[in-house]
């Protein structure tokens, strides 16, 4: 773990900020600053990204909005009952999670709310303005980590753009880690472009994607001809509820099949269904079965399970996410950072399908981050993000 | 498909010319050749490759050695009826068999066969150079495709070893497609390196260890903590029975877990099961079981099943191998050629353990195999195999 | 195998005589007769059936209903292609399939068809009374084995209910093999009661709900709870087009809810899905996922995958079913035979759902088919079906 | 939840009381008298039960042998950090997991103990006459639930057959849910006919053979021929490293294999492996590969995959066991209690082999253990154990 810098502080202000993903964010943040666990999952944590002057988890303060009241420590103690966090963190953690919960705003539009969507925009992001102002971070990064929403079906914002649009206001880099269309809304393009923020996203690739990320390109580099890929989520929590909507598991599937598009140079045949099953609580599984052909054109099958729980397999990615954007906000990048790409099913920019070329493009980035004249290059070949 | 060039001809001498392995080779190059089937799972007939110079598919003739009877045109038969081959392919490429059948020479030694090593050896490189001169390849590659063999228990020399004196002594390349000892053994170190000829082994990647090659660099690169990785194979074939011996399982096991604890850093807890199950003829199974800690401790399971058709999933590579080893002869390499990691379980050399790692050095071994002022360089950074 | 008793033949008639099922149903009688395979599949070829004078296979002669053109013997080179029929086998009981293929009169309505309901049922009679007369069966079955059809939206009868009806008329026992609504069709009631003929159905049980309900009762009896039952189908042949339809696919998915309400006594969470994957040819796969508590409210998961050959699985179950009900009739039964539930998804009556106790009825159901006097009683103890 | 009858209590002794089955048992059997928990997993809390007047949950005591010293309440604090108990059930049952604890007398022979075998059997024998006389309850049953001992190698009687000993001379019915040999050793064969005590066991169900029971039937009832059946298993806990031993993991596979050709008829090919993954804690993956043979020899294939906790499977039958015997003491029978199958991989006496079949015949033993008069017969058809 690294020191804190002096003085130095980043807020991370979280969209759904009352949540599975966002509890755990804020309670493993903590427990690993106290040394309760190590940093299991935080791809920030490991040695290729040791001089990239990431902010210190230490340094991290979080805020955020939601729509519901729960306080953050009821969330840790529910999480826990499910074991989603370790029984007794919560209480260890208790007091991080308390000053977390003071900095939760109440998002919106709830029903009945009668203000337009630019008096929306201008409370949300007054209420990020003012947590900077108060906690005093030098800088705060905004993460979407609320529960999947429809594909909007009219002229209205959505609410995640409502909230990016906050975010470009306020000042702050934007991260999408949902299907959600947030910063992705023409209305937002010319805002986001003029900005001269970095942001990333979409949708955090924590199971099937991530599996399908590193199988796909195994069957390309051994010219095996992948007839059929079909798969099936089951998940409980929050999600699985929203992505019981067919509109919503749209937006998703929509990622996932272009990471086999994308990697097999062409789509195979099958679905991908997300089921709602309450009774798996915050764990979910994913079935992929692969239908191929070998030489001569013999039938093989790859059949994979992968069983998770969401957000542990999330939290650990958005605390890497707030951090590199952090740095790179600090080191003056702006626009889409497609160097983000490992972390997204569905990432800005024209960067690699494969997940070892991610993660190779992923560490160059981190080489980029470092200081001028700490031995790293300003400028990383075919980097996105642009230096102001 | 290349083109045969005029007057060029490259041998193909196979170790186990009448295995499962040996058939398929033969009647899958033909079955291509004649435009029967797409070569599919052949990673040389792929966009990389093209500009290597590789020999053509049709340019290829097959000898080999073995101590079984059976006419090749009856092994296909059999495979045929049993689904490795396609129904009506053994019919459609009987010439080309029957052609390979009659560059057939008996193995051993078999029971009774009083010849001293040495005997052996020479009457091996006999035959191999015999089918040189009568067939007028320009170059010749050995590669052993032979049912495993268990590990030698005494001063004797096992078999396998004896083929690869007598590839070194007719002048050939070599490759061991299996786990067995061949040129790995340390009496034959020296005539190895003072061969002035290429090589490389061990034991063809072709079903689990490829799936775990893929996989195990997405847990250290998501800094994800495998616990345990545990793993079943059902095999059915000769294979089946020679590995169902556990001191010919342990050589091959010890390739399997080379490749975990080099891309996990670490070996994980877990064994590796090899059964036989005749039943299932010369298809195979294998469940693979991964415990990992993702963020905060928290368990989280992947599994995986591979069901494919064993002689498939070896026999494009053992033509990958033979092509792109008799250019590396060609082209003046010698030693061993760790770039090939990509097919084996076991690679010669130094090389990375990661598939995609391994699948880039192949790609750039293939540039360097063009001819010099074609565009390519004539050496690689880092690159195995010496040129003379 | 039952000797042939001299002169008296059986009628199996059968709806979609040109389909995967029907094909496999004529090759596998011929091949079984002719000794070329073993009974494998086929219940009623086990000894508890040995005693019930089921008509002998080689007394069965076959015809049927087809909207299609292709003829037998060339579907089964087709299957055979497919892995479907062994290779071989198709010519060797080409003259059965020839003779099969004789037999076959068109179906319908075709588009542009102008015929009423009463002017189809009458001509459809008409073909089953000819096939009787021509060919003097002393009876014929009608088995509807056709694709699924959705379910009606209109007043017009499903075409699956107008060949029931001219079952009816021509005076034949009718079994439904597939979920479409056949005899269940309110018009045809009356109809049907007063026919005085046997009749089972809906939906063969071959696969998933096969499994189902052999498992589902496990967990009754240990007294553990189903929390959710989720479970995907990917299969290729004309029923994975048919049942892509998501209408057609909910007429299935009900039968195979039905075993879990009645097995579990109350239907869990879990959603099912049938995906169609053309290339998986005729083969399908089923994975179920089981989450279920254990003592103190332990989460534990049970998966099954489950991978054969639709017609390979129903092919067998049509000639029990055949035999079966064609000696009911034989025996003077009439109505819903509710015994037969062992081979249905939605079985007639009110019958258990538990496979073990449909296997104990189906033996029962033998013993009463012997002839009186032979030691078998006449009347099961809560017997469906009555005897006129 | 029956009513406590006054002034009758029952002991149930455990041998291994400071397992993880053990600890479980105590700390469930309080769960549920408290009415923290429903008893889902005990057959004997489901209807069939209701009148067989079994001893009630809240007149069970509890003690027992064991060799290690860590006091019950800790061991459940272990057990709940490893999500095998639920977190706050260790507190909540504290005062009835230390009355267990008294209860616990030190167990052997440890190494460096010089009693011999008679020495020892008095000494147990005394501890369990010595638990009955102070905690009176009317009778006493032993169970054990103590790690698998491997088979013996020499003359000496292993651990589980002088606690056996201990048993019968105490006038305790004994219950051996382990493989380990127990009351199965040829010297105590004339002891266990004259004591006039019932007995049962051996090796709980709680598993990939509980499956298998399931399961297999339907192969044989469906006329499909299995070709193989293969499985691994992976555990963690005390058994797991029991059952690295080859030795044990023999005595255990045994049971297993009779199953499979019990309700088969025939044994299939395939081997079971039992793995010691200690990184699994008290959970267990069984994962089973059935290759049959189907209709005209098509090869299908059923996996399936059992992840459960150990003690939760094994402790609610622990409860059912000791209740069904302590009654069946109570009502005179005597000998091998068959109908218990339902319960044991390897039952005593010639029962069914399938699961459904056991059912039954544990539901007709619940008839039986009615009080006469009370509607139930004394004798059932065929039944094991005899009445004194």
């Amino acid at each position: 773990m690294s020191v804190s810098r002096s003085g130095s502080r980043v807020g991370v202000w979280l969209i759904g900020a009352r949540g599975s993903v966002a509890t755990t964010v804020v309670a493993g943040c903590a427990a690993i600053c106290a040394g309760l666990h190590p940093p299991t999952g935080m791809v920030t944590e490991t040695p290729p990204f040791a001089s990239s002057e990431l902010p210190p988890l230490p340094s991290l303060v979080f805020g955020g909005h939601d729509t519901v009241d729960c306080p953050l420590p009821k969330r840790a103690e529910e999480l826990a009952a499910g074991g989603v966090l370790p029984p007794g963190l919560p209480t260890a953690v208790a007091s991080e999670l308390a000053a977390a919960d003071r900095e939760i705003r109440p998002g919106g539009p709830l029903p009945g709310d009668t203000r337009d969507q630019e008096a929306l925009i201008s409370a949300f992001a007054a209420d990020i303005q003012d947590f900077v102002r108060r906690l005093g971070p030098t800088r705060a990064v905004v993460v979407n980590v609320a529960s999947t929403e429809p594909p909007p079906t009219d002229q209205a914002l959505p609410p995640s753009t409502l909230y990016a649009a906050a975010a470009l206001r306020a000042g702050c880099p934007y991260l999408n880690f949902t299907p959600s269309t947030g910063l992705h809304h023409p209305a937002l393009a010319t805002a986001a472009a003029e900005s001269g923020l970095p942001y990333a996203g979409r949708d955090g690739k924590t199971g099937q994607t991530l599996l399908r990320a590193a199988l796909a390109p195994m069957f390309t580099q051994r010219a095996l001809a992948v007839r059929a890929w079909s798969g099936t989520n089951l998940l409980g929590g929050g999600d699985g509820a929203s992505l019981a909507d067919p509109a919503a598991a749209a937006a998703k599937n929509a990622g996932k099949e272009r990471v086999l598009a994308d990697t097999l140079g062409t789509p195979p045949e099958g679905e991908v269904h997300i089921d709602d099953v309450p009774a798996l609580g915050d764990w979910k599984t994913a079935w992929d079965h692969v239908a191929f052909d070998g030489f001569l054109g013999t039938r093989m099958i790859l059949q994979t399970i992968w069983q998770g729980c969401d957000s542990a397999l999330a939290a650990p990615l958005v605390l890497d996410l707030a951090r590199l954007t952090a740095r790179a906000h600090e080191r003056g990048l702006s626009g889409p950072l497609g160097e983000l790409g490992f972390y997204f099913k569905d990432p800005v920019g024209d960067g690699p399908a494969a997940l070892a070329e991610q993660y190779a493009e992923l560490v160059r980035f981190a080489e980029r981050l470092r200081a001028p004249g700490a031995g790293g290059q300003g400028r990383a070949d075919g980097g996105a993000g642009e230096e102001r």
